[in-house]
């Protein structure tokens, strides 16, 4: 899978809407899907954005309120139920493991998959694979709530007109990766010469929180910042009150942060028109796009 | 409210379609609402159906297989959210107490209503309260599985002309209703003179079971019988194999039964056209209908 994109299957905060399903973000990446979020009615908006949910590799729970949460079940469930080979990685705060198997386990069904918990117990790094390096920090919303940072690996790429021009072609190429230098006709080469190295692009996830310094921290360079926006600045005593962000707040934030992309979402049922909040957010930001049910992002690389 | 119908919220068996959601029944009968068998995104459906969740005052589980519940603890957190002042009576079999539990709390919420658990220990009758009775019986689907009846109370109907043929009106009406006989100008009139009982209707819900004699016998006259028919008679070895029915098992039950009205359910994933279901329940049972999302029967008296 060489697709690379951000499916919205839902954006609403706290309750659903005509509109707006609960929230639940579907970053294909690097040949798997991470699911970021998964509300209730998660696996029917998978019909709607035509995607099988059986490209799901990962989850990430942000916390457990009921709106980022109410999905994951039936997720487990209909993966099981499609008979996915792969395993499911699953990633949340140590906190909530109650409500994971809770949510895991709350309905009758013979358990074929491999689910295997990340219950996630501090900040900064929590792992490095080969295909994601994965870091997160604890928000500001009055329970642990961790904000997610997904970075693709480094990767050296090679510049075709230098290879040409030092006469290395073919399995040499590759060779020279492997010792990083080689001889040829009796001038030594390093990797250097002929390649650069691609900084891997970051996917930054923050919902729900108030503004805060730990946030822009994670944030720091993002390719694409999604970001909750639960008000527009007219409502700032609720997103005070309720611990949520305003769009001028999330904008602010990307901005400090040097996000190159904002993506905003969650919003709260009061609002009908959800390009209020570009627009409201790009006075600060001007990259920025509200998210709407079964949009489609591509992340170009 | 006045109101004294069936909405379908969902009619799919197992897992939701684009045109389907996972199954839900809201029967709307003397002031109450009462919920069957809530499956995921249950919450949502109530917005396409115009309805406030806040009607729900009784919730009921036939079994605890995904599709029959995993919207039981969203909808329990939204008549919350709401803030509900009236109780939330939940009945389902006893053995799925913990599921019911990991539903209820799979999130992290201030529960602030009122809900009062009916865990069912065996059949027949369970209440008999002044709104409806409630029986129930075991059905045969290789999980404790619960078929639900419910029946309004009797009602003393009287008759206009023969009040008035006996001068009895106003006040009278009631102390003869209380007394059981007055003596009006000289005359001994008893209730049944000027009267008579209205036996009250029966809605029957039968969901998920393989064809059985205690299913026939619970829908016994029922005036509605809303009814699980996953297959067709095409593929009676999955009904046999899966413990459901087809559409002529479910129209025979009807008949055996003698019910007044069917109303087919819970339909299978591969089929998309659900007129196929009424066409060979109509064999034999000629008054069924097949469920469709958002469709409301009216049940008249």
């Amino acid at each position: 899978m060489s697709v690379r994109d951000l499916t919205i299957l839902g954006c609403s905060s706290q309750q659903p809407t005509r509109h707006r399903n609960h929230g639940a973000y579907l970053l294909r990446w690097n040949g798997e899907g991470l699911l970021f979020d998964p509300g209730e009615g998660t696996q029917r908006q998978f019909i709607f954005a035509n995607i099988a949910p059986t490209v799901v590799t990962r989850m990430f729970v942000s916390h457990f309120h009921g709106d980022h949460c109410l999905g994951l079940g039936s997720m487990l469930m209909r993966l099981n139920l499609d008979k996915v080979t792969h395993p499911i990685h699953c990633y949340f705060p140590s906190s909530g493991r109650r409500y994971f198997e809770r949510l895991q386990y709350g309905t009758i069904y013979h358990e074929a998959t491999r689910v295997i918990k990340h219950p996630v117990h501090e900040a900064g790094l929590y792992s490095d694979d080969e295909k994601f390096k994965i870091e997160t920090t604890y928000l500001k919303h009055g329970v642990d709530c961790l904000g997610w940072r997904i970075t693709e690996p480094n990767q050296r790429k090679f510049c075709k007109e230098k290879l040409a021009a030092h006469k290395i072609r073919g399995p040499m190429v590759h060779e020279l990766e492997q010792k990083g230098e080689l001889i040829v006709e009796g001038e030594r080469v390093t990797l250097d010469d002929v390649s650069w190295v691609r900084k891997g692009d970051s996917f930054v996830y923050i919902s729900d929180t108030r503004f805060c310094q730990d946030a822009i921290d994670l944030a720091k360079n993002a390719k694409v910042l999604l970001c909750e926006s639960t008000y527009l600045e007219s409502h700032q005593e609720l997103a005070i009150k309720h611990q949520h962000m305003t769009a001028r707040q999330a904008a602010t934030l990307a901005k400090e942060a040097h996000a190159e992309k904002l993506i905003l979402t969650h919003f709260s049922a009061r609002y009908l028109d959800s390009r209020l909040f570009e627009e409201e957010a790009r006075q600060i930001f001007p990259n920025t796009y509200a998210a709407e049910d079964l949009k489609v992002f591509s992340i170009l690389k």
